[in-house]
């Protein structure tokens, strides 16, 4: 069976590399928006209007064209009230993991799937919950040290190291490295990707 | 800062690419035991049997030598009250499946560990639940048509194209792949492996 390729708008290495475990073809595009202007208030809701914008944003490098299967996603991290994205240096990073330490938080990753051209654009929404343990100062040095924060949300990588400090997850594991793959089947079957034909 | 490297006493490909990702130095040896013969009953016990046949076996293998830290795991799930291994031909694995779908399962792995020669071994276990959904007869079709469940315990890969299917897990994703890395974090700090020192 060979499978009909996706454009993924996004230029994180993570959800590539989940994709290709995943066995679906794709191009990737990377879609020129900033991330950090939205008009949402909540996180579950940013992350779906800027997984929109990644996708409106490749849409429209395709003039003449009429390009299928554009998918967008976006991540972010809730703990104690504050919204968490990507960390800026590594006193940032720091602050994030003392903030993680021992606590629960939720990640959510919005999606966006572009059908075909002139069909709405759909969204949805996965949430799991993470569980750090207690870290001590020689393993907040450690993991800083090991230099996973970076471009990370949440400042940890739970496919690397970070995992030495995650006690358990509640939900998809995939939505945690950015891109929820049961979500993700669900939206492309639901919009008849042709995932049962020869 | 340089690891200390461990020997890593099973021949699975997949916790050899959780140990890459976590960035701790490996070498493999292949156990040669038979991995069908235990005195346990229960799969919690079975897999902390195995796991420390697993390091046993290694062991033997250096005569002279003084080998450190050795780690040996083994992987079992169980659902509906059977425990089910790796499938020995693809109608196994499609009972399997059928017995998956639309219900939640555990996923064991024990964990062994010899810090050093004439130190007893030691043995830990981690355990996860997993919720498959309905998977209709094309999906299982689709499923099995992947080949994923040739050498997977409870014949699907969560890493892979199974995740499309795993509505939710509860604890260790690592654990579901066949090395719980919280469980083998702490397994090694306890027994004092130099996380920590330059």
């Amino acid at each position: 069976m060979t499978m009909v390729t996706i454009i993924l708008a996004s230029g994180s290495p993570r959800r590539r590399e989940l994709l290709q475990k995943a066995k679906i073809p794709f191009k990737v595009i990377h879609p020129n928006i900033n991330e950090d202007v939205y008009t949402q208030t909540t996180p579950k809701e940013i992350v779906e209007e800027i997984a929109k914008k990644k996708v409106e944003a490749v849409v429209n490098i395709f003039k003449q064209e009429s390009p299928r299967w554009i998918v967008g996603a976006d991540t972010m991290i809730e703990v104690a009230g504050k919204c968490i994205g990507k960390p800026d240096s590594i006193e940032d990073a720091e602050e994030c993991l003392r903030l993680l330490s021992g606590r629960i938080h939720r990640v959510y990753t919005g999606m966006a799937l572009l059908p075909e051209k002139d069909k709405p654009i759909v969204t949805t929404l996965a949430t799991s919950e993470v569980k750090f343990r207690k870290m001590n100062d020689d393993e907040i040095h450690f993991y800083l040290d090991s230099g996973e924060w970076s471009g990370a949300a949440g400042a940890y990588r739970i496919q690397e190291q970070g995992s030495f400090f995650i006690e358990w997850i509640k939900g998809s594991y995939s939505n945690v490295v950015g891109l929820p793959l049961e979500t993700f089947y669900t939206l492309l079957k639901e919009n008849d990707y042709p995932f049962f034909k020869d």
